[in-house]
């Protein structure tokens, strides 16, 4: 946390999907979440991943969230069962009538399995319901869709989650990006936007295409290690190569990467002079 | 419970999916289990369901099941990220090495996006991690793949949890079955099964016929209500019509199903002479 | 044809998918047709598919069968664009008012990646726009709601076009089958066909038990060649074994499957007592 | 044409998806080429889509093409059966060998079902089988990891099919594109692509987002109109009110988008200045 505040990032993350939230014990996700508050000690907000099935527990966690002083909360739609855009918008209602902190949307379909649609955020928008759309889908269609429609309406604030195509998200609308891989390499992504900000459209491509080397973790992934292993992995082990944390081992049932690919990775981030 | 058990049903199983158990908080889940426990009172097992992204989170409440009399357990694979086969069979590993209680794998794609493949199957077999089965897939085909496979194998007790081609499996060799319906409707899955075992293959399929138009939930799914919602709520609706339950209000966000889908249900349940 | 004629099937199916049919120029299919109405010779009818794109293509080639003497017409939906089943049901219309000869639906949705509904069977039936249905997909849910919508329909011949599932098929009613295997060993199809006539359901069983091993064509395909090419390779490297046929060379693209994977069909030949 | 080229096109392309190439006969798709070839009548080069299942008939309606004048051919991966990318670059080699005109690879996989891969691109390329991608599919990363990988490369020329996204995707680096909507509103399109040439990117963008409402067919699409027969019917339906076609009938079995619709297009165009 204090590794990427330095870098001068704008906010802080907690217990998404990179942050391996769902494979965590209730008890793991609030040390989590508490540590992060007390090392971002008021400098940046503190954001805090509700990635629930059930609309009681991600209650309890929202107000666990809000009594240790968490500055907003990010919530994905219900998994699990797969709900229609109607039971998606109850559960936002149902969240926002029982918690007082800022909600966040949070569209991450490939987790997930369901699409935060177009006219669902703009209902969440005009009810009120939330601040700010994260959008880590692929769908670059409905990303511009909900962006002009929510074009006048300055009171939502549009993330992209994605990491290979910000550039272009920037340029079409969006007010920021929240990388995974900001964790290890934030300057990188302050310039990208702060490129984007001044309208230095080619530079921000330009910082962009030198990032998309190291976001390759297909290369990573195999029979043993599945695809979003893959992807934490590699993050545990650049912030491990970098001295950030002291292991790279995730919550079980997900391997190990093994020697061959951290070798690899710290090869990546040489090349990329962050090592 | 009660109503079930004096219709001579096996065995119970709670906090599946037609139990809502992804939708419950840790507490409901808790009062759920005991109560059932208690109710069944020893008369036949008690199973109980562990559908959770969280190894260790599995781990605490299987303790828990554990602790509260439970008989055994039924275990899908993680979901919310998609795991590798090698990665599910890692889950099971962790989990047959930190509980007590017999398991059995719970194949449920269509909620947890992943497939329990029949060499998985095998290997969970192979390494005793599991002593039954319980598969709600669509694909007959890998279905008769792990009947064949396991054939020889009187240590796996292999159920289906599909409703709709009960006389079918057990023809190719299924041991039993895990109806969502013999919640409302035990004695005609009692009987389907005693003419299977009887090899009264006709009258077998006569039953499953005769219940075939109770499953059709697409009936009452909508925009409003999802196809899940709709299963669920068609079942407490049906308990409700029998004076099981007292009501059929389901975990938020899943809205009610409307007094045109009570009535509709009311109208099948007497045409089949269940109410 | 001689060689399956003399094995007692019933009928000869030409240009189905099995038959490499899409992957022919217009006369090659003109030719593989003439060829097997000529070699039937009148002793069982010729049917013979229809799996196109464009309608206007499909009543010219429709014609053309007709002249050359065909029995029946096997007709897919339209593929390339994804059709409705309101436009699926005007295909068949169109087919069915420009041509003479009786009309089978063919429900192939791996290959036309769309699904035959059964409400659209029921249309089709209804209409009297077709005389059969072939069904291939994997849904045995639709198929038995098939089956039972059209059990008092005795105009419409119900067929399987699974291998795997056949003795089951059967069971929940369907009137035969269209099995790609009968054409190496016809005597088994045969065989599993008079048994289920009988009602004498574990012998059905049981020949489709020993027939599962020849059909596991996943251990022929791989990043070289296909799923279908490895199916399709399968027969024809069957049917050059027996002698029928001279070679076992497929359509282009798709390659042979190399000596290692004819040497294993041949082992799994002699296994079953085909070779 | 003669209207298109009028409005300063740098090429024509017929039989694509959007010409309904796979739901015509080989006669009508020849009359389709050789008026396109004399209207053109070398002002500017005539592309002509093969759109095929079989490598034969691809062959043979390419050499029809080679014979009507055409300058180049536009092909998709073979579709019905789905190819693995060895398998689809093999019927481009065979392809390769038997005609003279050079060759565009099309990415449809909408319809074709089958994404063809960057690194399949790369050996097409390679390979020198193909001096042109057209690619419509909706994944960005792909594309911008097909663009990199042949940034370098001179001898290839990528063109995108989309029509929503063609700002980025210039932005991306991309060299041009075929949007179907060039049909109605070419000087939208000239415009576009004039604005990116010259690095005016707010304005690329500024003229992409004022078609985007042109292009929602969703509004137009139902039970009756699938997507892609909306999408053809919208195009047909806006030429003849152009006056540039006589008819907005569509090839069988595609139904006509009735009143209501023509209506709703006819009020877009006078919105947008195009009627």
């Amino acid at each position: 946390v204090r590794y990427v505040i330095a870098a001068g990032v704008h906010g802080i993350f907690v217990l998404g999907s990179t942050g391996e939230s769902p494979a965590l014990s209730d008890q793991q996700r609030l040390e989590v979440m508490r540590t992060a508050i007390r090392s971002a000690a008021g400098q940046v907000p503190v954001l805090v991943g509700i990635l629930d099935c059930s609309v009681r527990h991600a209650i309890e966690f929202g107000r666990a969230a809000e009594e240790a002083g968490a500055d907003a909360l990010v919530v994905v739609p219900p998994f699990y069962f797969v709900h229609t855009q109607n039971e998606i918008l109850r559960y936002f209602r149902i969240l926002r009538a029982a918690l007082q902190l800022p909600i966040s949307a949070y569209n991450a379909p490939t987790a997930t399995k369901v699409h935060l649609a177009p006219q669902t955020v703009d209902a969440l928008a005009q009810e009120r319901l939330i601040v700010a759309l994260k959008d880590s889908s692929a769908d670059l269609s409905a990303f511009r869709q909900i962006l002009l429609q929510q074009r006048s309406n300055d009171q939502l604030h549009i993330l992209t989650g994605r990491q290979d195509l910000i550039d272009m998200e920037l340029f079409m609308g969006a007010h920021g990006m929240v990388p995974g891989l900001a964790n290890e390499a934030p300057q990188l992504f302050v310039r990208l936007y702060e490129a984007a900000q001044a309208k230095r459209w080619e530079e921000a491509r330009a910082v962009q295409e030198s990032v998309l080397p190291l976001l390759d973790v297909r290369l990573f992934s195999s029979d043993r290690v599945s695809r979003p292993a893959a992807a934490v992995g590699a993050h545990k082990t650049c912030l491990k190569l970098l001295g950030v944390i002291a292991t790279n081992t995730m919550a079980a049932p997900w391997d190990s990467l093994g020697p061959e690919a951290e070798e690899g990775i710290a090869a990546l981030l040489r090349e990329h002079g962050i090592l």
